[in-house]
Protein backbone atom coordinates (compact mmCIF):
# COMPACT_ATOMS: atom_id res chain seq x y z
CA UNK A 1 0.00 0.00 0.00
CA UNK A 2 1.72 3.18 -0.95
CA UNK A 3 1.48 4.57 2.62
CA UNK A 4 3.39 2.06 3.70
CA UNK A 5 5.89 2.84 0.88
CA UNK A 6 6.02 6.17 1.75
CA UNK A 7 6.54 5.71 5.63
CA UNK A 8 9.53 3.43 5.33
CA UNK A 9 11.08 5.83 2.26
CA UNK A 10 10.78 8.48 4.65
CA UNK A 11 12.41 6.12 7.47
CA UNK A 12 15.04 4.82 4.85
CA UNK A 13 15.88 8.96 3.51
CA UNK A 14 16.58 9.43 7.55
CA UNK A 15 18.45 6.22 8.00
CA UNK A 16 20.78 7.02 5.73
CA UNK A 17 23.77 6.19 8.21
CA UNK A 18 22.36 3.07 9.04
CA UNK A 19 20.87 0.01 6.24
CA UNK A 20 17.36 0.39 6.24
CA UNK A 21 16.98 -1.86 3.27
CA UNK A 22 13.96 -4.61 4.35
CA UNK A 23 13.57 -3.16 7.65
CA UNK A 24 10.08 -3.64 8.10
CA UNK A 25 10.09 -6.97 5.74
CA UNK A 26 12.31 -9.14 7.31
CA UNK A 27 12.64 -10.30 11.03
CA UNK A 28 15.83 -8.98 12.49
CA UNK A 29 19.08 -10.30 13.15
CA UNK A 30 21.48 -9.53 16.06
CA UNK A 31 24.54 -10.77 17.91
CA UNK A 32 24.81 -11.07 21.42
CA UNK A 33 28.19 -12.15 22.51
CA UNK A 34 28.91 -15.72 21.00
CA UNK A 35 25.05 -16.22 20.04
CA UNK A 36 23.12 -14.65 17.72
CA UNK A 37 18.98 -13.71 17.93
CA UNK A 38 16.59 -13.39 15.61
CA UNK A 39 13.24 -11.18 16.71
CA UNK A 40 10.49 -10.20 14.63
CA UNK A 41 7.23 -7.88 15.41
CA UNK A 42 3.87 -8.37 14.00
CA UNK A 43 0.77 -6.22 14.74
CA UNK A 44 -2.90 -7.23 14.09
CA UNK A 45 -5.63 -4.53 13.75
CA UNK A 46 -9.58 -5.30 14.13
CA UNK A 47 -11.42 -5.05 10.44
CA UNK A 48 -7.80 -5.49 8.75
CA UNK A 49 -5.80 -8.58 9.98
CA UNK A 50 -9.02 -10.16 11.10
CA UNK A 51 -12.96 -9.75 11.39
CA UNK A 52 -14.25 -8.17 14.32
CA UNK A 53 -16.74 -11.03 14.94
CA UNK A 54 -13.63 -13.28 14.92
CA UNK A 55 -13.16 -15.59 18.21
CA UNK A 56 -10.75 -13.54 20.48
CA UNK A 57 -8.88 -17.59 21.11
CA UNK A 58 -7.77 -17.09 17.08
CA UNK A 59 -6.77 -13.90 16.98
CA UNK A 60 -4.21 -14.42 19.59
CA UNK A 61 -3.40 -17.72 17.91
CA UNK A 62 -2.63 -16.13 14.38
CA UNK A 63 -0.78 -13.51 16.19
CA UNK A 64 1.73 -15.50 17.84
CA UNK A 65 1.67 -18.57 15.11
CA UNK A 66 2.62 -15.36 12.08
CA UNK A 67 5.07 -14.34 14.33
CA UNK A 68 6.68 -17.83 14.96
CA UNK A 69 6.65 -18.63 11.77
CA UNK A 70 8.90 -15.56 10.98
CA UNK A 71 11.49 -17.28 13.20
CA UNK A 72 10.79 -20.59 11.40
CA UNK A 73 11.99 -19.12 8.14
CA UNK A 74 15.42 -17.98 10.24
CA UNK A 75 15.62 -21.29 11.42
CA UNK A 76 15.34 -20.26 15.03
CA UNK A 77 14.05 -21.82 18.15
CA UNK A 78 11.26 -19.30 19.94
CA UNK A 79 13.17 -18.36 23.36
CA UNK A 80 9.92 -16.28 24.36
CA UNK A 81 7.25 -13.47 22.98
CA UNK A 82 6.58 -9.99 24.46
CA UNK A 83 2.93 -8.90 24.19
CA UNK A 84 0.83 -5.34 23.57
CA UNK A 85 -2.73 -5.95 24.21
CA UNK A 86 -5.29 -3.51 23.64
CA UNK A 87 -8.64 -4.29 26.18
CA UNK A 88 -11.68 -5.35 24.89
CA UNK A 89 -15.11 -7.23 25.84
CA UNK A 90 -13.17 -10.55 25.32
CA UNK A 91 -9.88 -10.60 27.09
CA UNK A 92 -10.24 -13.94 28.90
CA UNK A 93 -10.96 -15.39 25.22
CA UNK A 94 -7.69 -13.95 24.04
CA UNK A 95 -6.18 -14.86 26.99
CA UNK A 96 -7.26 -18.40 26.64
CA UNK A 97 -6.22 -18.34 23.00
CA UNK A 98 -2.83 -16.82 23.92
CA UNK A 99 -2.10 -19.77 26.22
CA UNK A 100 -3.15 -22.86 23.92
CA UNK A 101 -0.52 -21.11 21.38
CA UNK A 102 2.10 -20.66 23.94
CA UNK A 103 1.65 -23.98 25.16
CA UNK A 104 1.74 -25.47 21.72
CA UNK A 105 4.77 -24.24 20.85
CA UNK A 106 6.29 -24.31 24.18
CA UNK A 107 7.09 -20.71 24.13
CA UNK A 108 6.79 -18.70 27.64
CA UNK A 109 5.18 -15.24 27.75
CA UNK A 110 8.21 -12.21 29.04
CA UNK A 111 5.95 -9.52 29.10
CA UNK A 112 4.74 -6.81 27.50
CA UNK A 113 2.28 -3.99 27.72
CA UNK A 114 -2.28 -3.75 28.35
CA UNK A 115 -3.61 -0.55 27.47
CA UNK A 116 -7.14 0.99 26.80
CA UNK A 117 -8.49 2.31 23.35
CA UNK A 118 -10.21 1.47 20.47
CA UNK A 119 -12.28 -0.02 18.30
CA UNK A 120 -10.73 -1.28 17.06
CA UNK A 121 -8.70 -3.42 18.84
CA UNK A 122 -5.28 -3.84 18.05
CA UNK A 123 -2.57 -6.14 19.37
CA UNK A 124 1.18 -6.21 18.96
CA UNK A 125 3.59 -9.56 19.10
CA UNK A 126 7.37 -9.63 19.69
CA UNK A 127 8.61 -12.95 19.23
CA UNK A 128 12.50 -13.34 20.47
CA UNK A 129 13.96 -16.74 18.63
CA UNK A 130 17.56 -18.03 19.52
CA UNK A 131 19.68 -18.82 15.41
CA UNK A 132 20.44 -22.33 15.15
CA UNK A 133 22.44 -21.80 12.26
CA UNK A 134 25.31 -19.62 11.61
CA UNK A 135 24.86 -17.19 8.35
CA UNK A 136 20.63 -17.12 9.51
CA UNK A 137 18.81 -17.99 6.02
CA UNK A 138 17.55 -14.82 4.41
CA UNK A 139 15.60 -13.73 1.32
CA UNK A 140 18.62 -12.43 -0.09
CA UNK A 141 20.69 -15.58 -1.34
CA UNK A 142 18.95 -17.39 -3.61
CA UNK A 143 22.04 -17.99 -6.87
CA UNK A 144 20.65 -19.19 -10.59
CA UNK A 145 20.86 -22.85 -10.65
CA UNK A 146 18.72 -23.55 -7.26
CA UNK A 147 15.53 -25.17 -7.28
CA UNK A 148 12.43 -23.25 -5.49
CA UNK A 149 10.82 -25.27 -3.19
CA UNK A 150 7.38 -24.75 -1.15
CA UNK A 151 6.47 -26.90 2.18
CA UNK A 152 2.98 -27.93 2.16
CA UNK A 153 -0.11 -27.12 0.26
CA UNK A 154 -1.75 -23.44 -0.59
CA UNK A 155 -5.01 -22.27 -0.43
CA UNK A 156 -6.18 -23.53 2.41
CA UNK A 157 -6.06 -20.40 4.76
CA UNK A 158 -8.45 -18.89 1.81
CA UNK A 159 -10.84 -21.48 1.88
CA UNK A 160 -10.39 -21.16 5.72
CA UNK A 161 -11.30 -17.84 5.64
CA UNK A 162 -13.99 -18.06 3.36
CA UNK A 163 -16.01 -20.52 5.21
CA UNK A 164 -15.74 -18.34 8.65
CA UNK A 165 -16.88 -15.13 6.55
CA UNK A 166 -19.56 -17.34 4.35
CA UNK A 167 -20.74 -18.98 7.51
CA UNK A 168 -20.82 -22.22 5.30
CA UNK A 169 -19.80 -24.34 8.58
CA UNK A 170 -16.89 -25.31 6.62
CA UNK A 171 -13.59 -26.13 8.28
CA UNK A 172 -11.87 -22.65 8.91
CA UNK A 173 -8.87 -23.71 11.22
CA UNK A 174 -5.93 -23.26 8.62
CA UNK A 175 -7.16 -19.48 8.37
CA UNK A 176 -8.20 -19.03 12.51
CA UNK A 177 -5.27 -21.53 13.84
CA UNK A 178 -2.20 -21.55 11.59
CA UNK A 179 0.70 -23.63 12.12
CA UNK A 180 4.49 -22.38 12.23
CA UNK A 181 6.42 -24.27 10.39
CA UNK A 182 9.27 -24.36 13.10
CA UNK A 183 10.67 -27.84 13.05
CA UNK A 184 11.43 -27.77 9.53
CA UNK A 185 12.61 -24.56 9.00
CA UNK A 186 15.04 -25.65 11.72
CA UNK A 187 15.91 -28.46 9.05
CA UNK A 188 15.86 -26.36 6.67
CA UNK A 189 18.09 -23.25 7.46
CA UNK A 190 21.68 -25.59 6.84
CA UNK A 191 21.44 -25.68 3.58
CA UNK A 192 18.92 -23.53 1.92
CA UNK A 193 20.51 -20.95 -0.04
CA UNK A 194 17.03 -18.11 0.74
CA UNK A 195 14.45 -19.04 2.96
CA UNK A 196 11.11 -16.91 4.08
CA UNK A 197 7.61 -17.77 5.18
CA UNK A 198 4.27 -16.93 2.62
CA UNK A 199 2.64 -14.79 4.71
CA UNK A 200 1.17 -12.44 2.19
CA UNK A 201 1.16 -15.12 -1.02
CA UNK A 202 3.10 -17.29 -2.83
CA UNK A 203 3.23 -14.74 -6.06
CA UNK A 204 3.89 -11.73 -3.73
CA UNK A 205 6.53 -13.62 -1.61
CA UNK A 206 8.37 -14.87 -4.01
CA UNK A 207 8.63 -11.85 -5.90
CA UNK A 208 10.07 -10.12 -2.98
CA UNK A 209 12.76 -13.38 -2.46
CA UNK A 210 13.36 -12.51 -6.06
CA UNK A 211 14.30 -8.90 -5.26
CA UNK A 212 16.08 -9.31 -2.65
CA UNK A 213 18.41 -11.99 -4.19
CA UNK A 214 18.74 -10.42 -7.38
CA UNK A 215 17.46 -12.94 -9.06
CA UNK A 216 14.37 -14.08 -11.39
CA UNK A 217 12.10 -16.80 -10.36
CA UNK A 218 10.45 -18.92 -12.88
CA UNK A 219 7.32 -20.62 -10.99
CA UNK A 220 5.43 -23.35 -12.90
CA UNK A 221 1.82 -23.00 -11.10
CA UNK A 222 0.64 -26.76 -11.81
CA UNK A 223 3.71 -27.76 -10.16
CA UNK A 224 2.42 -25.84 -7.19
CA UNK A 225 0.56 -28.24 -4.41
CA UNK A 226 -2.56 -26.30 -3.87
CA UNK A 227 -5.48 -27.69 -0.71
CA UNK A 228 -8.07 -25.81 -3.27
CA UNK A 229 -10.16 -26.85 -6.15
CA UNK A 230 -8.58 -26.40 -9.33
CA UNK A 231 -10.43 -24.13 -10.72
CA UNK A 232 -9.16 -21.53 -8.06
CA UNK A 233 -5.49 -22.38 -8.25
CA UNK A 234 -4.49 -18.79 -9.23
CA UNK A 235 -6.62 -17.66 -6.34
CA UNK A 236 -4.46 -20.17 -4.00
CA UNK A 237 -1.12 -19.10 -5.09
CA UNK A 238 -2.00 -14.80 -5.00
CA UNK A 239 -3.65 -15.42 -1.38
CA UNK A 240 -1.56 -15.24 2.21
CA UNK A 241 -1.90 -16.77 5.82
CA UNK A 242 -1.04 -20.02 4.84
CA UNK A 243 2.75 -20.00 6.98
CA UNK A 244 4.16 -22.29 4.70
CA UNK A 245 7.66 -21.77 4.04
CA UNK A 246 9.24 -20.72 0.51
CA UNK A 247 12.94 -21.63 0.07
CA UNK A 248 15.95 -21.99 -2.42
CA UNK A 249 17.71 -25.45 -2.36
CA UNK A 250 20.82 -26.27 -4.50
CA UNK A 251 19.85 -28.32 -7.50
CA UNK A 252 19.89 -32.21 -7.18
CA UNK A 253 19.26 -32.77 -4.11
CA UNK A 254 16.27 -33.12 -2.12
CA UNK A 255 15.25 -31.38 1.27
CA UNK A 256 15.30 -33.24 4.48
CA UNK A 257 11.32 -32.58 5.14
CA UNK A 258 8.28 -33.01 3.24
CA UNK A 259 7.82 -30.16 0.39
CA UNK A 260 7.50 -29.90 -3.58
CA UNK A 261 9.94 -28.59 -5.79
CA UNK A 262 7.75 -25.62 -7.75
CA UNK A 263 10.40 -23.56 -9.98
CA UNK A 264 13.86 -22.52 -10.19
CA UNK A 265 16.33 -19.66 -9.82
CA UNK A 266 17.48 -17.84 -12.55
CA UNK A 267 19.53 -14.78 -13.25
CA UNK A 268 17.81 -11.65 -12.90
CA UNK A 269 16.07 -11.09 -15.96
CA UNK A 270 13.78 -8.24 -17.10
CA UNK A 271 11.24 -9.04 -14.39
CA UNK A 272 11.55 -10.59 -11.20
CA UNK A 273 9.13 -13.35 -11.06
CA UNK A 274 7.93 -15.87 -14.52
CA UNK A 275 4.63 -17.71 -14.05
CA UNK A 276 4.70 -20.30 -16.55
CA UNK A 277 7.21 -18.60 -18.90
CA UNK A 278 4.99 -15.13 -18.59
CA UNK A 279 6.88 -12.40 -16.72
CA UNK A 280 5.51 -10.59 -14.22
CA UNK A 281 6.86 -7.05 -14.38
CA UNK A 282 4.39 -5.23 -12.17
CA UNK A 283 3.66 -6.44 -8.16
CA UNK A 284 0.66 -4.87 -7.93
CA UNK A 285 -2.36 -7.37 -7.07
CA UNK A 286 0.49 -10.18 -6.65
CA UNK A 287 -0.76 -10.58 -2.74
CA UNK A 288 -2.16 -9.35 0.17
CA UNK A 289 -0.15 -6.08 1.30
CA UNK A 290 -1.68 -4.39 4.56
CA UNK B 1 -8.01 -0.01 35.53
CA UNK B 2 -10.48 -3.27 36.29
CA UNK B 3 -10.01 -4.36 32.76
CA UNK B 4 -6.78 -4.39 33.18
CA UNK B 5 -6.87 -6.48 36.21
CA UNK B 6 -9.17 -9.13 34.88
CA UNK B 7 -7.24 -9.61 32.36
CA UNK B 8 -3.96 -10.05 34.02
CA UNK B 9 -5.86 -12.34 36.42
CA UNK B 10 -7.36 -14.42 33.77
CA UNK B 11 -3.32 -14.82 32.36
CA UNK B 12 -2.26 -15.50 35.56
CA UNK B 13 -4.84 -18.21 36.61
CA UNK B 14 -3.39 -19.50 32.95
CA UNK B 15 -0.47 -19.86 33.58
CA UNK B 16 -0.03 -21.81 36.39
CA UNK B 17 2.88 -23.34 35.46
CA UNK B 18 4.91 -20.26 35.38
CA UNK B 19 5.74 -17.38 37.39
CA UNK B 20 3.58 -14.60 36.16
CA UNK B 21 3.84 -12.42 38.75
CA UNK B 22 4.82 -8.79 37.28
CA UNK B 23 4.28 -9.59 33.59
CA UNK B 24 2.65 -7.13 32.45
CA UNK B 25 4.23 -4.52 34.97
CA UNK B 26 8.23 -4.76 34.28
CA UNK B 27 10.72 -5.59 32.10
CA UNK B 28 11.60 -9.18 30.82
CA UNK B 29 14.73 -10.47 31.64
CA UNK B 30 16.27 -13.08 29.55
CA UNK B 31 19.26 -14.75 30.03
CA UNK B 32 21.54 -15.83 26.65
CA UNK B 33 24.89 -17.86 27.01
CA UNK B 34 26.57 -15.84 29.39
CA UNK B 35 24.80 -12.26 28.20
CA UNK B 36 21.85 -11.19 30.39
CA UNK B 37 19.15 -9.23 28.09
CA UNK B 38 16.39 -6.82 29.33
CA UNK B 39 13.09 -6.71 26.96
CA UNK B 40 10.52 -4.35 27.23
CA UNK B 41 7.42 -3.74 25.44
CA UNK B 42 4.71 0.01 25.75
CA UNK B 43 2.31 0.68 23.76
CA UNK B 44 0.72 4.16 22.98
CA UNK B 45 -3.10 5.08 21.61
CA UNK B 46 -4.19 8.10 20.34
CA UNK B 47 -6.57 9.77 23.13
CA UNK B 48 -5.73 7.35 25.61
CA UNK B 49 -1.69 8.01 25.46
CA UNK B 50 -1.41 10.81 23.72
CA UNK B 51 -3.31 13.69 22.76
CA UNK B 52 -4.55 13.54 18.53
CA UNK B 53 -3.48 17.29 18.07
CA UNK B 54 0.19 16.18 20.00
CA UNK B 55 2.73 16.51 17.00
CA UNK B 56 3.58 12.43 15.91
CA UNK B 57 7.53 13.80 16.26
CA UNK B 58 6.64 14.31 20.23
CA UNK B 59 5.15 10.57 20.00
CA UNK B 60 7.23 8.69 18.52
CA UNK B 61 10.43 10.66 20.63
CA UNK B 62 8.07 9.53 23.70
CA UNK B 63 7.01 5.64 22.45
CA UNK B 64 11.26 4.90 22.48
CA UNK B 65 12.05 6.91 25.51
CA UNK B 66 9.57 5.83 27.91
CA UNK B 67 10.94 2.38 26.44
CA UNK B 68 14.23 3.35 27.11
CA UNK B 69 13.65 4.45 30.78
CA UNK B 70 12.30 0.85 31.50
CA UNK B 71 15.91 -0.51 30.40
CA UNK B 72 17.30 2.46 32.21
CA UNK B 73 15.71 1.11 35.35
CA UNK B 74 17.66 -1.95 35.23
CA UNK B 75 21.05 -0.46 33.99
CA UNK B 76 20.51 -2.00 30.77
CA UNK B 77 22.75 -0.79 27.85
CA UNK B 78 19.83 -0.22 24.39
CA UNK B 79 20.91 -2.59 21.83
CA UNK B 80 17.84 -1.70 19.27
CA UNK B 81 13.87 -1.45 19.12
CA UNK B 82 11.61 -2.89 17.21
CA UNK B 83 8.28 -0.61 16.22
CA UNK B 84 4.85 -1.74 15.39
CA UNK B 85 3.13 1.48 13.54
CA UNK B 86 0.16 2.16 12.26
CA UNK B 87 -0.24 4.30 9.08
CA UNK B 88 -1.66 8.09 9.37
CA UNK B 89 -1.66 11.26 7.83
CA UNK B 90 1.90 12.58 9.42
CA UNK B 91 3.95 9.77 9.04
CA UNK B 92 7.12 11.82 8.10
CA UNK B 93 6.40 13.25 11.26
CA UNK B 94 6.33 10.27 13.24
CA UNK B 95 9.70 9.04 11.18
CA UNK B 96 11.39 12.16 11.68
CA UNK B 97 10.75 12.16 15.34
CA UNK B 98 11.96 8.12 16.00
CA UNK B 99 15.01 8.95 14.47
CA UNK B 100 15.97 12.27 16.33
CA UNK B 101 15.14 9.97 19.93
CA UNK B 102 16.99 7.10 18.13
CA UNK B 103 19.70 9.03 17.00
CA UNK B 104 20.46 11.54 20.64
CA UNK B 105 20.35 7.86 22.31
CA UNK B 106 22.57 6.33 19.45
CA UNK B 107 20.12 3.12 19.77
CA UNK B 108 19.31 1.43 15.90
CA UNK B 109 16.10 0.88 14.77
CA UNK B 110 16.53 -2.97 14.16
CA UNK B 111 13.19 -3.58 12.53
CA UNK B 112 8.93 -4.02 13.08
CA UNK B 113 6.02 -3.43 11.04
CA UNK B 114 3.31 -0.91 9.22
CA UNK B 115 -0.02 -1.65 9.56
CA UNK B 116 -3.38 0.29 8.51
CA UNK B 117 -6.22 0.86 10.43
CA UNK B 118 -7.59 3.39 12.96
CA UNK B 119 -8.17 6.25 13.94
CA UNK B 120 -7.04 5.45 16.80
CA UNK B 121 -4.05 5.14 15.96
CA UNK B 122 -1.50 2.91 18.00
CA UNK B 123 1.80 2.38 17.98
CA UNK B 124 4.15 -0.39 20.09
CA UNK B 125 7.25 -0.71 20.47
CA UNK B 126 9.79 -3.38 21.99
CA UNK B 127 13.58 -2.10 23.50
CA UNK B 128 15.86 -4.68 24.03
CA UNK B 129 18.93 -3.67 25.99
CA UNK B 130 21.95 -5.90 26.85
CA UNK B 131 22.29 -6.17 31.22
CA UNK B 132 25.33 -4.52 32.60
CA UNK B 133 25.11 -6.02 35.55
CA UNK B 134 24.01 -9.11 37.52
CA UNK B 135 21.60 -9.89 39.48
CA UNK B 136 19.66 -7.46 37.43
CA UNK B 137 17.99 -4.58 39.70
CA UNK B 138 14.06 -5.27 39.96
CA UNK B 139 11.31 -4.04 42.45
CA UNK B 140 11.33 -6.50 44.84
CA UNK B 141 14.86 -6.04 46.33
CA UNK B 142 13.98 -3.33 49.11
CA UNK B 143 15.13 -3.93 52.71
CA UNK B 144 14.06 -2.45 56.05
CA UNK B 145 16.32 -0.01 56.59
CA UNK B 146 17.29 1.13 52.95
CA UNK B 147 17.00 4.99 52.19
CA UNK B 148 14.80 5.51 49.45
CA UNK B 149 15.81 8.23 46.45
CA UNK B 150 14.73 9.74 43.51
CA UNK B 151 16.79 11.51 40.70
CA UNK B 152 15.35 14.69 39.01
CA UNK B 153 12.61 17.01 39.80
CA UNK B 154 8.72 15.52 39.55
CA UNK B 155 5.70 17.94 37.99
CA UNK B 156 7.64 18.97 35.20
CA UNK B 157 5.70 16.87 33.19
CA UNK B 158 2.43 17.52 34.70
CA UNK B 159 3.35 21.36 34.15
CA UNK B 160 4.70 20.30 30.35
CA UNK B 161 0.64 18.36 29.76
CA UNK B 162 -1.48 21.47 31.03
CA UNK B 163 0.77 23.84 28.95
CA UNK B 164 0.46 21.85 25.63
CA UNK B 165 -3.70 21.33 26.84
CA UNK B 166 -4.32 24.65 27.70
CA UNK B 167 -2.05 26.50 24.66
CA UNK B 168 -0.47 29.00 27.08
CA UNK B 169 2.48 28.70 25.20
CA UNK B 170 4.94 27.45 28.54
CA UNK B 171 7.91 24.82 28.06
CA UNK B 172 5.87 21.48 27.11
CA UNK B 173 9.43 19.47 26.26
CA UNK B 174 9.38 17.63 29.64
CA UNK B 175 5.84 16.16 28.44
CA UNK B 176 6.57 16.08 25.03
CA UNK B 177 10.44 14.56 25.04
CA UNK B 178 11.11 13.30 28.11
CA UNK B 179 14.55 12.07 28.81
CA UNK B 180 15.72 8.34 29.69
CA UNK B 181 17.96 8.61 32.93
CA UNK B 182 19.97 5.81 31.16
CA UNK B 183 23.58 6.81 32.77
CA UNK B 184 22.26 7.17 36.14
CA UNK B 185 20.94 3.36 35.48
CA UNK B 186 24.11 2.53 34.46
CA UNK B 187 25.75 4.17 37.58
CA UNK B 188 23.02 3.01 40.07
CA UNK B 189 22.92 -0.56 39.09
CA UNK B 190 25.69 -2.31 40.57
CA UNK B 191 24.56 -1.23 44.06
CA UNK B 192 20.76 -0.05 44.56
CA UNK B 193 18.85 -2.78 46.73
CA UNK B 194 15.50 -2.03 44.60
CA UNK B 195 15.10 0.39 41.03
CA UNK B 196 12.12 1.83 38.96
CA UNK B 197 11.40 4.38 36.66
CA UNK B 198 8.30 6.47 37.78
CA UNK B 199 6.22 6.34 34.46
CA UNK B 200 2.58 6.20 36.70
CA UNK B 201 3.66 8.49 39.78
CA UNK B 202 5.68 8.53 42.39
CA UNK B 203 2.58 7.08 45.21
CA UNK B 204 1.61 4.97 42.87
CA UNK B 205 5.13 3.45 41.61
CA UNK B 206 6.23 3.43 45.10
CA UNK B 207 3.11 1.53 46.05
CA UNK B 208 4.59 -1.19 43.68
CA UNK B 209 7.96 -1.19 44.60
CA UNK B 210 6.62 -1.47 47.98
CA UNK B 211 4.28 -3.93 47.26
CA UNK B 212 6.90 -6.30 45.18
CA UNK B 213 9.75 -5.83 47.83
CA UNK B 214 7.22 -6.99 50.92
CA UNK B 215 8.19 -4.19 52.21
CA UNK B 216 6.57 -0.81 53.61
CA UNK B 217 7.94 2.79 52.28
CA UNK B 218 7.79 6.03 54.21
CA UNK B 219 7.91 9.21 52.05
CA UNK B 220 8.18 12.38 53.32
CA UNK B 221 6.72 14.72 50.63
CA UNK B 222 8.35 17.92 51.42
CA UNK B 223 11.74 16.66 50.61
CA UNK B 224 10.58 15.54 46.91
CA UNK B 225 11.93 18.17 44.84
CA UNK B 226 9.06 19.27 42.64
CA UNK B 227 9.37 21.41 39.49
CA UNK B 228 5.94 22.62 40.19
CA UNK B 229 4.50 25.30 42.45
CA UNK B 230 4.41 24.11 45.88
CA UNK B 231 0.55 24.09 45.67
CA UNK B 232 0.67 21.46 43.53
CA UNK B 233 2.98 19.68 45.48
CA UNK B 234 0.54 16.38 46.02
CA UNK B 235 -0.44 16.70 42.05
CA UNK B 236 3.43 16.55 41.35
CA UNK B 237 3.50 13.30 43.55
CA UNK B 238 0.75 11.92 41.74
CA UNK B 239 1.34 12.67 38.19
CA UNK B 240 3.19 10.43 35.80
CA UNK B 241 5.36 11.04 32.96
CA UNK B 242 8.45 12.15 35.09
CA UNK B 243 10.52 9.07 33.87
CA UNK B 244 12.99 9.63 37.11
CA UNK B 245 14.10 7.01 38.28
CA UNK B 246 13.16 5.78 41.88
CA UNK B 247 15.76 3.84 44.25
CA UNK B 248 16.74 2.22 47.21
CA UNK B 249 19.97 2.49 48.62
CA UNK B 250 22.21 1.07 51.71
CA UNK B 251 21.55 3.66 54.61
CA UNK B 252 24.41 5.95 55.12
CA UNK B 253 25.87 5.69 51.89
CA UNK B 254 25.72 8.53 48.99
CA UNK B 255 24.63 7.71 45.28
CA UNK B 256 27.01 7.96 42.81
CA UNK B 257 24.53 10.21 40.46
CA UNK B 258 22.24 13.80 42.03
CA UNK B 259 19.52 12.19 43.41
CA UNK B 260 17.83 13.45 46.87
CA UNK B 261 16.81 11.09 49.24
CA UNK B 262 13.12 10.83 49.78
CA UNK B 263 12.14 8.70 52.54
CA UNK B 264 12.63 4.95 54.10
CA UNK B 265 12.45 1.43 53.91
CA UNK B 266 10.67 -0.14 56.96
CA UNK B 267 9.80 -3.80 57.55
CA UNK B 268 6.25 -4.50 56.26
CA UNK B 269 3.28 -2.39 57.94
CA UNK B 270 -0.32 -2.79 58.02
CA UNK B 271 -0.27 -0.25 54.22
CA UNK B 272 2.41 -0.63 52.07
CA UNK B 273 3.07 3.35 51.70
CA UNK B 274 3.38 5.87 54.41
CA UNK B 275 3.20 9.26 53.47
CA UNK B 276 4.25 12.09 55.71
CA UNK B 277 3.19 9.24 58.92
CA UNK B 278 0.17 8.87 57.12
CA UNK B 279 -0.93 5.01 55.62
CA UNK B 280 -1.86 5.22 52.02
CA UNK B 281 -3.93 1.74 52.27
CA UNK B 282 -5.49 2.16 49.02
CA UNK B 283 -3.59 2.73 45.84
CA UNK B 284 -7.46 3.40 43.78
CA UNK B 285 -6.18 7.15 42.59
CA UNK B 286 -2.76 7.73 43.79
CA UNK B 287 -1.88 7.67 39.88
CA UNK B 288 -1.68 7.34 36.54
CA UNK B 289 -3.82 3.81 35.48
CA UNK B 290 -3.91 3.08 31.88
Amino acid sequence: MSGESAFIDSIRALAHHRAARNLFDDAAVLEIGAETLVLTHDMMVEGVHFLPSQPREDVAWKLVASNLSDLAAKGAQPLGVLLGYMLGDDDEDFSAGLFDVLEHYSVPLLGGDTVSGGPPQAFGLTAIGLATHSPVPSRGGARPGDALWVTGELGAAMLGFEALRDGTGGDTSSYSRPMARLPEGLALAPLVTAMMDISDGLLLDAWRLAEASHASLAIDSAAVPIAAPEARRIDALRWGDDYELLFTWPAGTEPPVPATRIGTVEPRGFAPLFLDGEPIANRDGLGYEH
